[in-house]
């Protein structure tokens, strides 16, 4: 009977379910390679979170094999549980990446007081070997500079995970895709592909970030007065198109917003944004310049209500105003999720009565993410035995599965999963083994704990109807009823004395009501809530959460 | 000197800071004149809320002079405040409209057991007398049947409102927009347009609603399986085209969710949707047909949670299922902020494996509002002498003022007003007047209140970092403290028990403090108060709400 051989386990712990927290286990007998550490921010019904991580348990079980630690690019849903990860971690792991995105993780490990992390930098062309994993990185374009691609050898067979990517001929820092590496590596065998799914449903071909160059000319060449551009910050070539405009005509530019001034500090000092010190002018200096003299970088392009565009747009920025004659051009596209706080920021900016520019008239941005017949080149290129969509929502994985099956790839050698579900490979060959640990971990202020759902539907309940306190101090024999206090938070009805009045009746009632036979506090405490929130269903329509509090004296 | 004529007042009381609570007010003299009466749905900040209405106190305080409501079409940001206006009035007030929106604001006046309201039909043509106004009605198109514009006379001048509208040359129900009717009012002179807002942003021209027939033909009649179509269920012409598509293809179709049910049942008794008894099947006895017999007309286009596509996507519909063969049109698009929760149920359609169809990939929305050149089209028919934009946000009434511009309009004939603005016009000319009280109301249960923001501002907080109450009992003198008892609901560590009884010490150190000198129970209470907040943030870095509660025994 032949052994079995070991197999190559692959196991997504996130990135499966939306755009986020990317993160996923690469693990041959006693060595395991992860790739990627991002965080998610969380949703609306995720209420009061601050932070959503993917649960890494089964990296932590797992610490003595974890070799490294490979990020693909710097963006935070990439990056953003490294923090985390490293702190549960008991012991120095190397991490691989290129120049900038060490330089963005520094800036988060400094901010978690993260010391002197094993930083290894790695670039197109680098091989490393980590265990039984025989590693080369490769370019690949994406809306942040310095991305990579990941190609692994073990002796159960090969596996390529794109990263993030976009095939861009024209990039702004001419850095293309290594299409001579991915087909080297496809010539060698591809057992398994990872890719990017993102933009599985969108037809053609995502334009090349050069698209936008022209408009962004365009419009800071002919501005009257100032010209503000929202954008991410870590969106690099996207900033160096607009300093490069502006240089152009002649405009200085002022960089606001926290993250921005980070970002554009560490890109420039690692040499990925090229702009001359001259050029970069202070936003206490700015009222020296005429306005048409000046361009404003700034954050706030999702709209976020404390970012510089927001407080600028609503007045309340320390340096800076948005006056009638200025030009607002948002450089961005909404995620999902934000498009009703985009709008409200373009409200109070047409309230202002500035010229604004976004995605819906003009050129000013380009997604990130390939489209279809990328998705199906970079398939075609590769010929991968087998596939397995990453990085999206339901509907984008399974689009993905469909361009694959168009490519050629059987049924068969499709798999979509979900996270924790773990893919052995093996002699060429994929199939699904056992499920490990996995779902999400909240932080919340500096509790980073498991998913607790009860405290989401707390809060959600908190945030519809208010809650009632309600105090009575009772005799120690019980029915004998003292002091009863109310107080109520959030809820419609805290003004009408009447109501509280007839509440605060309610409660005496239900404390007569037991008698002395049966008394025990805990059933006091239950009849005085029910009886108090029936009274308040009935007068109100409305189920705040109550808490009695009985004490005896 | 000569004596200043009474001017025509135009007030507009919603309507124009977001798509909803429409309401205008029309005044001349002792004769006053309302224009729909819409609701508008809470948004993420609203917490809670259940509905908002404009604050019509001023409708109220001259509720003597109110001759008639004329509401232009059954949309409910157009109709949804009736219920509760009719209820703050004394008298009955008749109410003008089609007889399908009459249909409509039935069922909804049914639900508040409002009796026997005062309803008048009306029609294109139409021609009434009130008070002072002399008022004609005419076709307009949109996407509900029956939508109504209204021109005005009164001796101070004239004033035409086109409800909200599109130019569509080949609706479904042959019904058209009345440019004869509009050109000769153009020629009698209009002295004020109001016009609808909506897409004033976006260029060209909306297509016509028979444009999705097609699309809409050709995947029901090549689905292999059953076919779930979601719209609004007051987009009859929609359901309309849906029910000829299934028809022809020898399909039968089922209604489910209940406002779809209520509003196919008044659109057929009333002769607006025309599909004979024998092509209805109940949700039922769909399993007696094949599935490649079946189309499945739902609720559920925006992602609402509860409403029949949701509960079937997610397998909790008590009847009616989806398989992976089957196919699911969403024709309609998201309001905005809905956006992630229709994706949601994007997501889990995918799941199921079924065929998605929405306005991404195929022609099977299109919008109910005109588009710029339509705007503009309206404008030069109607060469108003002053204009008004209506039915918008910021920015689409910034965008219609500048259509208005464009088309010869004078800047200063031109009037961006807000809510509650008085618009005063006579002998052609038209000036701001002195604003009134507006505002929105809060229907939150039974409370229908001024929005409190205290309320909002508590259930925020509540929802973010949940609440903390803390009961102290102390003896009559002061610091003797006895039991300390605190509850926690919505917060992160509520199952920390060390952490719970570190809190407790730091409530006792906080009694033990406070000297028998200068005891006051309010001080007592501010400073256990802020004494616990302050430990809370050092330990966890959340802020919740504390409810101290200091009973005297």
């Amino acid at each position: 009977m032949a052994r079995r051989q070991t197999p190559l386990r692959v196991i997504p712990l996130g990135g499966l379910d939306g755009i986020g927290k990317n993160m996923t286990v690469f693990e041959y007998g006693d060595d395991m390679v992860l790739v990627d550490a991002g965080l998610m921010f969380p949703d609306d019904e995720q209420l009061g979170i601050d932070l959503v991580l993917p649960d890494y348990t089964y990296v932590l079980e797992n610490e003595d094999k974890l070799r490294g630690i490979i990020i693909t690019h710097g963006h935070e849903d990439h990056t953003g549980a490294l923090p985390y990860l490293l702190m549960d971690l008991t012991r120095k792991v190397p991490i691989f990446s290129s120049r900038l995105t060490l330089g963005f993780i520094q800036g988060k490990l400094d901010e978690h007081r993260i010391k002197n992390p094993k930083f290894k930098e790695v670039k197109d062309g680098s091989h490393i070997t980590l265990g039984a994993f025989q590693i080369d990185f490769f370019s690949m374009t994406h809306s942040i500079p310095a991305s990579l691609g990941v190609f692994m050898r073990t002796p159960a067979g090969t596996v390529m995970h794109t990263g993030d990517f976009k095939l861009d001929q024209t990039p702004i820092d001419g850095v293309r895709p290594d299409y001579s590496a991915i087909n080297r590596f496809a010539t060698d065998g591809i057992d398994l592909l990872l890719s990017d799914s993102t933009n599985a449903t969108r037809p053609g071909f995502t334009p090349s970030e050069a698209a936008v160059g022209p408009s962004l000319r365009h419009i800071i060449k002919n501005a009257p007065g100032r010209v503000f551009v929202a954008s991410f910050s870590s969106h690099i070539h996207r900033l160096q198109q607009v300093c490069d405009a502006s240089v152009a005509v002649g405009r200085k530019v002022v960089v606001t917003g926290r993250s921005m001034i980070t970002n554009t500090k560490v890109a420039r000092e690692l040499g990925y944004l090229k702009i001359a010190d001259e050029n970069i002018v202070d936003a206490y200096d700015v009222e020296k310049l005429p306005d048409e003299k000046i361009v404003v970088l700034c954050t706030g392009s999702q709209g976020e209500p404390l970012s510089a565009l927001a407080r600028m747009a609503n007045g309340e920025h320390r340096s800076l105003s948005i006056t009638a004659d200025d030009t607002v051009i948002i450089s961005a596209t909404p995620v999902p999720g934000n498009e009703k706080s985009v709008q409200g920021i373009i409200n109070s900016l047409s309230k202002i009565g500035c010229t604004v520019f976004d995605k819906s008239q003009t050129l000013v941005h380009v997604s990130g993410h390939g489209s279809q017949e990328e998705l199906k080149l970079m398939l075609a290129m590769t010929h991968p035995r087998n596939f397995m969509p990453v990085h999206g929502e339901a509907v984008h994985l399974r689009a993905h599965a469909r361009l694959a099956r168009e490519v050629g790839i059987p049924e068969s050698n499709i798999f979509l999963m979900d996270n924790g579900d773990t893919l052995e490979l093996s002699g060429g060959k994929a199939r699904i083994g056992a499920p490990v640990d996995s779902g999400v971990v909240y932080v919340d202020g500096l509790s980073v704990t498991d998913a607790d759902p009860v405290v989401l539907r707390d809060r959600q309940k908190l945030s519809q109807d208010g809650i009632v306190t309600v105090v009575a101090t009772v005799s120690r024999r019980g029915h004998k009823v003292g002091d009863v206090e109310i107080s109520m938070r959030g809820v419609s009805f805290a003004n009408d004395d009447a109501l509280v009045s007839d509440a605060q009746d309610v409660v005496r009632g239900q404390v007569a009501k037991v008698s002395d036979d049966n008394y025990a506090i805990e059933t006091l405490r239950k009849s005085i809530r029910n009886g108090l929130s029936n009274f308040l269903w009935n007068r109100t329509h409305t189920r705040p959460m109550v808490i009695t509090v009985v004490m005896e004296v």
